[in-house]
C-alpha cells in the first residue's frame, strides 16, 4: 500500500501497488544497477539521514539499504531491538517519533510482527519503508526478485514463476505474489498442504493467475523460474513442531537430481538466507548458468536506491 | 564542569558552567535548529571522527549525537559495552586511550556509573562530552530542555519549572537544576519523599531558587512548565523494591484529569523514554498545544551540534 | 599470503610476504601517519564500501579499519555474528558472497577459527583482509608493530624483539614472527613451556633468527624491544585450565621492578587489550619514555589505510 495521495511516499507492501507504479520503480532501479556496479555515488540525497529500525535479525536487508543510502549520498543510523530505549519500556511508536523528531528523512522498518510498519507510518509523517514484517510483506524483496526476472526476460508477463516451500510463513512469497500477478506473470505455489494455505489463491491483483500444487515435480515442466524458500522455523509456533519434516528435501527440495531434469533456461532463485542441503542443494544454488541468487542480491541495492529516492526526494524539507 | 583554561573543551556537567557560557551554547544551538530542519550539512568538522562510547543502553542520545556529527561533516564510530575489548578485561580508560590514539577527535561517553566521563577526561587529551553518567549529570539533555523553554519563552529568568518524579536517580533533573537556576529560573522538585532528597535544595548556582514539594497538585498552579520523569527502576537497588509504588500514577502522574486543570500555556516536557500510563498519560504526552516533548528531541540535535562544534573545532589538530 | 599474480590483493597473513612488499606497505603507511594526525581525508576510495565481517569481539581493530576507510573517503558496513543472517543458519561463505554481490569492495574478516579468511577469499572475488583468525595470523597487527619499530629505529634489521607470554595462542606473535624475521630482525619467544611450542622455531622466512626461552630475565639484557602478550584464556580449552598460572606475573610479567632493570632505550610494546597487573604493570604500560603502546594504535590506522588502498584501488571496478 502506498499513500500516493499525500506528499508522502510509503512502501508498506506490493499489495495494491498499480502496475504503472511498479514499472516506474523497476525502470528507475534498472538504471541504478549499472551505477552501483561502477561505484558511482550521487548527491541526490545529500544531507539526508535514513534510519534502519530493525526489530529482527537481518544481514542482507540492513546492509543493502545502508549501501543504497550511501550510493545516493545519504547516511544511515541503525537501531536494533537491543541496545535501544525499547529495553527501558519505551513504545515502538515513541522510538519512531523520536527518530523523526531528530530529522530522520525515512524509516526503514523490520519487525517480527505483521503490521508494525503500518502502525509506524500512521504515527510519523516521514516516509516508511517496510523491510519485512512478520509473515506479511517484504516489498523491496519482491521488487528485486521481479527486477531480476525482468532483466533476464525483458518482460515478465505470461511467464510462470514457481515458488516452493514454506509459503504460509513467507512475506517474500506474499510480496512476490502481489507484484508478479499485477505485472501479468503466473505464480504456482508449491509445498506441503500445511504450508500452502488455500487462502493464497485469492491473492492476485492483476492479469496473472495463481495456482497451488503439492507435487513439485508436476510443476517444474512449465516453470520459467523456480524460487526456493527457507522453512522459517522461527515463525512456526512452539506447538507446530519447529522442525523440518523428515522427507522435506526429497519432496520439496531443489536437489541436484531434480535440477538436472529442469529445462536449461529455467532460472533458479532464492531470497536467502539459504539452508544448503535442505530446500536447495549447494550445487544448484551455485549453478553458474541458471542460478540468479547473487544477481537478486545485487539488484536489491538498486531497488532500494529507487525506493529511497522516491520516498525521500519527494518529501518536502521541513520548516521547523 | 568545563576546562576553559586549557585548549580543551569538555562538557562533563552543567554544574559550574557560568551563565554566559550557557547562553553562548544556547545561542549557537538556536542557529542550528533551522539548519538541521532544512537538512543543511556543513563541512565545519570535515575529516573529524567522534566516538560514541556507550556503556549503557540508549536510543535517542546516541542517534542524536550521530546525526549532529553528520550535519557538521564529521563521522562517528560506535562502541558499546558488548562486542568490545571490554569483554576481554580491558579497562574503560584503556579503551578511551586507544580511541584517542586512533585519531578520534572527541569522546561522547555514557555510563551507568557516576563520574566515568570525568575519569575518561582525566586520562585522555581530546574533548570528552558526558552523555549521561549514572545518577550524576546529563548536560546535553539539560541544555536541550533549556533551549526548548528559551525558544518558547524568549527568556527563562523568573519562570518556574516543576520537575516531577524520581529526582534522586535522575541525572536529567540534576543537570536541569544547575542550568535552570544559573539562568535565573526557579525549580520545584516534586515526588515521594524517598525519591526527592533534601540535599537537592543545595544544588543551585545562580539567581534561581529551588524548592521541594511532595504534593504535586499544590505546585501546578504556579508552574510555567512541568517536566515529568520516568521512574528509573534500573537504578533502584535490589533491596529498594524495584517496582513502581501502587498509587504513583494517582499521586505523581500527569494524568489527563490533572492536565486538564493546568493553565493552557503551561508547557509539558519529558526527557524520554516515556512510560505512558505511568508518569504521564498518553493523551497528555501527545497534547498538540502544550506538549513540547518532540521539540525537545529536535532541539537535542542542535544542542549536540553546538557542543561538538565547540569541543572539536577549538581543538588544535595534532602534530604526531 | 597474498595473491599478487591476480588483479586481486588479499592480505591473509604475513607468512610468505616478501621483504620488498612488506617494505612497500610500510613506506605507504609511514606517509599516512602524518595525514591521519592532521585529519586529512582523501577521496582515493570515494564511493567504495568496506565490510567489517567480525565473528569475534573487537574494539580497536574494527574501529581502526573504520577510521582508516573514512580517511580514504570510503564508508563501512559492519556485520557481527549476532544480529545477522548467521543466526538463521546461513553459512559464513554465503554471507560473504552476499556482501560482495551488494557491491562491497573489500571484506575485513575476523574469526575465532583459524583459516576462515582463507575460505572467504576462496569464495569471493573481492579483496579479503584478515583482521585476526583464531590462533593463526593478524597481519595488520604485525605490520603496525613493525611500523612502530621502524619509525623508532629507522631500520629493524639486526634488532632483537622479545615476545613474552601466551605464544601458542597468539596470532599476533605468529604474524610478527613472519614479518620481523623476513625483514631481518631476530625474535626471542618467551613463556612457560606449555605456551611456547617448539614448532615456532621453524617459523622464519628471512634472515632473522628465532629462539625460545623460558627465563624472561635472561632475555631482557639483549632486547631492543619487549612485546608483552595477554594470556588468551578464551582460546584455552575447557580442559586446559582456563586460568592464569599463580606465579605468572612474577615469572613472566613485565613488572615495575623488572622494567627498572631494562636498558633505557628498550621499547615496551603490547598489542592490547592489556590486563594491567597481570602481564604488564600499569606504570610500565604508561611509561612515557619507553612504552610505545599507544603509538602502535596510532600506527594501526595508517597501516590499515595502506592495506585498504592497496587492496581496493588495484581492484578493477565491476562491469555488471
Amino acid at each position: 500500500m502506498t499513500h500516493a495521495t499525500t506528499a508522502r511516499y510509503n512502501l508498506l507492501g506490493l499489495d495494491g501497488v498499480p502496475a504503472g507504479e511498479l514499472a516506474a520503480l523497476l525502470d528507475e532501479a534498472d538504471g541504478f544497477v549499472a551505477a552501483a556496479a561502477s561505484r558511482e555515488t550521487s548527491d541526490l540525497l545529500a544531507g539526508r539521514v535514513i534510519a534502519n529500525l530493525f526489530f529482527e535479525d537481518s544481514t542482507r536487508t540492513r546492509c543493502s539499504f545502508t549501501v543504497a543510502a550511501y550510493r545516493l549520498g545519504a547516511t544511515t543510523v541503525d537501531l536494533t531491538g537491543k541496545g535501544s530505549s525499547l529495553s527501558k519500556g519505551e513504545t515502538l511508536l515513541d522510538t519512531a517519533l523520536n527518530l523523526e523528531a531528530m530529522g530522520v528523512d525515512a524509516l526503514v522498518v523490520r519487525s517480527p510482527r505483521s503490521g508494525t510498519p503500518h502502525l509506524v507510518a500512521d504515527a510519523v509523517t516521514c516516509p516508511v519503508i517496510n523491510a519485512g514484517d512478520g509473515r506479511h510483506e517484504h516489498p523491496t524483496q519482491g521488487l528485486l526478485d521481479i527486477l531480476t526476472l525482468r532483466r533476464r526476460w525483458g518482460d515478465i508477463a505470461g511467464r510462470t514463476v514457481v515458488i516452493v516451500g514454506d509459503i504460509a510463513n513467507s512475506r517474500v512469497a506474499r510480496s512476490n505474489l502481489h507484484g508478479l500477478t499485477t505485472l501479468g506473470a503466473n505464480v504456482v505455489l508449491v509445498g506441503p498442504p500445511a504450508l500452502v494455505p488455500v487462502s493464497f489463491m485469492k491473492i492476485t491483483a492483476g492479469p496473472g493467475r495463481v495456482s497451488i500444487e503439492h507435487d513439485l515435480d508436476k510443476t517444474l515442466a512449465n516453470a520459467d523460474a523456480v524460487m526456493m524458500l527457507r522453512i522459517q522455523l522461527e515463525r512456526h509456533g512452539t506447538d507446530g513442531g519447529g522442525s523440518i519434516p523428515p522427507d522435506y528435501r526429497r519432496r520439496y527440495g531443489l536437489t541436484a537430481d531434480r535440477a538436472a531434469s529442469l529445462p536449461p533456461e529455467v532460472l533458479i532463485m532464492h531470497p536467502g538466507p539459504m539452508n544448503r542441503g535442505v530446500e536447495i542443494d549447494a550445487s544448484v544454488a551455485d549453478d553458474p548458468d541458471r542460478s540468479v541468487i547473487l544477481e537478486q542480491v545485487t539488484n536489491g541495492v538498486a531497488v532500494r536506491m529507487a525506493v529511497l529516492k522516491r520516498a525521500v526526494s519527494c518529501q518536502p524539507i521541513a520548516e521547523n
